[in-house]
């Protein structure tokens, strides 16, 4: 069936089908990043614009290395250096910079929804690149792209998601993604991090890694969002770790074969230990290779429009 | 008589030929923006340098998106992240970069006259994006593209600047540039925020848009620029709005052909009201496209001597 | 012998021979900025990553100037913008950005050694663009192609290093630079600003620039970095400037063809007097558009590989 829409703005919203075609398409993009001269001129004069509300490294260096790889043009603008200062609502800086001719813009913004708004409002591409609490769809193909790479499949495994679920696109994307492939999703943290509708999206719920490590094929470690823990959810990091950290120690009873996951950037020592982190289950570098492929697919599907 | 300056500091400088000159190069490079692939190797191998004393997003976002459609590469130096913090002058800023061998110098300053200074003091290009309160020339180009778009002409029109003139580079450019063109324009706004000598560069004053609205062919709506109304210029937002906020209801008596125009970024409910911002009438947007165009054309005419 | 490091970490590290091949490879780079087109396809398709844990404007400019120049892709991390916010050490952002497959990393950091311990950790060649009190070495490559230039030779030369030599990486890295390719290099400037070990670097040490000036063919004057002056090195700025200025008066007893070398930014005033910066002796604005040329020689080099 191909990949026929406009955005990418939820895993929630795809089919089967379409996230098979986006993970088969990155698979062809990830053999321009192996080579010595690493550029296409597919998107040549294509204008790819990044609109960032949030700060971010990874994501923003990520699809900006995967639209220059493409040869397509960059622009950015971020919450600390563009007029968003002067007042200007997003709908409005939007609109201004669709009459620029922008064929995609990648938008990340703390309000959940904002893009599905804003991709309502414009004729270009928009593509999700986090927002709120709600989705971060190229993670959660990134990361699925990464568990196929090892695992050959998609379905039939127990992906165990360790943390701060409550507050983490990365997990719901991962979630709506997971369990639509065919693979059981469990997710494991102290209650106050465990949203209560989290079982409606298809997820089992656990508070203890101890009961869900053994049978994990995949264990994705999220981020404790440090910064958002004003709210009184944690008694404090030290327990939070003591309860929660995967190290190897909790690894012991885990299989042989499990893969450790993260969507960075991690707390070495809060949510997961160094000897981990770089120890012999870990992809979390191979997810980041593979998120400049699956970007690449998507800038293509949707700027080739 | 083409345009044969090094630098494009004033639309006061100009003479009427260099301005149509302007125009009529930067229809040629509206079509480049409307293309599936929306790039030319026209100054391929160009080094422009944004260099920008002040923020914006629009400004610095449509040079830099018109200098990479003619293949251009562009650097930007921003108040925020140079080291225009370690304390160094404005010149010797210039100086340096100066002798890395840049083609144009696009440069915006709270300071009037500083693209000029430095303009005289450089071999390379020097586009002003906006000194203080003196011009914003390539702003006024784009405005009169626009308005030639609609009205087939520049001579014979009404032209009304509703608004904070005072604090007003855009409107400056604007009173220079259709005055030299043969059009009327007409100043409205509180008497505080009207220069006392803005007569003496060819504008009709008036406190009332009643008074003025009727007759305009064009209404150029200007930012209130909140952030500069610490002396106590107006009495308060809401009895600016109340007086002179342009709304459907004050457009009520104005021509069926008027044209509502807006340098933005827009104050919604302040200086315009949304359904104006956004109504029929509104050329906001062709602005913006616009401005595109004229920047690749200003560009091209500069880079390529 | 050629060049066949992966990294440029140090002056100290280098052979007398690399240094000479870096300068000869560096002028073939300089006629390309001076051409109208400038630019060369030599390193498209290369991903070069600017990773800036300190604020700069020449330095960054300089090699993103030279990197695009060559047709290569650029990336600019800096402490600001960067998710270096979210408390990553920086060893993960490097592996994170491996993971994308750059081919250079240009790196300035306030810790010294950073750049050394995290070229240690990847395979991608890693520039030191300025580490901490270290050493910045593409700026002493850059000054030596400058006394090349104008003294044909770099040996049997005395060369004069004026001001604040405790806090500087770039005295240190043209002191052991010189001093390997020949030349006498004396500091100079007050007692609590020049280190206890630096004649163990092969540096002569004098308090009293009279003395130094009349036999001097170079006098590198340093930046005082006001900023880090908290900690009472100096009475007062005045009076720093009042036995150490390098001004008109103490050029007095100069040889006639003395070189005033400067690596910028300059506190006009404060360490140097204008009419010395801008003067016939003055060589400051050749040493920023060898800088060009120089860091164009060592991305090809590296990215060569």
């Amino acid at each position: 069936m191909g990949f026929n829409r406009k955005d990418l703005l939820a895993i929630r919203d795809l089919e089967v089908a379409e996230i098979e075609f986006i993970l088969d398409s990155s698979q062809s993009f990830k053999e321009i990043n192996a080579r010595s001269i690493k550029k296409v001129p597919t998107l040549r004069g294509k204008t790819i614009i990044h609109l960032f509300y949030e700060p971010s490294t990874r994501t923003r260096t990520s699809f900006d290395i995967a639209a220059k790889r493409l040869s397509a043009d960059t622009y950015s603008l971020t919450s600390s250096t563009s007029s968003m200062v002067k007042g200007e609502t997003a709908l409005d800086t939007l609109k201004n910079l669709e009459a620029m001719k922008p064929d995609v813009f990648v938008i990340r913004h703390s309000a959940s929804g904002a893009p599905q708004m804003l991709a309502g409002r414009t004729t270009a591409s928009v593509i999700n690149a986090g927002d709120g609490m709600h989705e971060h769809p190229s993670q959660a193909l990134l990361d699925m792209l990464t568990i196929l790479d090892n695992k050959k499949r998609l379905d039939g495994l127990n992906v165990v998601i360790v943390g701060d679920v409550f507050h983490s696109r990365v997990a719901r994307s991962n979630i709506w993604g997971l369990t639509k492939m065919g693979s059981k999703v469990v997710v494991c943290g102290p209650a106050t991090l465990i949203p209560p509708d989290i079982e409606s999206m298809g997820a089992e719920v656990s508070n203890r890694p101890e009961h869900c490590i053994p049978d994990a094929d995949v264990i994705m470690v999220l981020r404790l969002q440090k910064e958002r823990q004003q709210q009184m959810l944690l008694p404090s990091l030290r327990e939070y770790s003591a309860w929660y950290c995967i190290n190897a120690d909790r690894l012991r009873k885990a299989r042989k074969d499990v893969l450790i996951m993260h969507p960075g950037p991690m707390n070495r020592g809060v949510e997961i230990s160094p000897e981990v982190a770089d120890g012999p289950y870990s992809v979390i570098l191979d997810q980041v290779s593979n998120g400049v492929a699956v970007r690449m697919a998507l800038l293509f599907l949707l700027a080739q429009r």
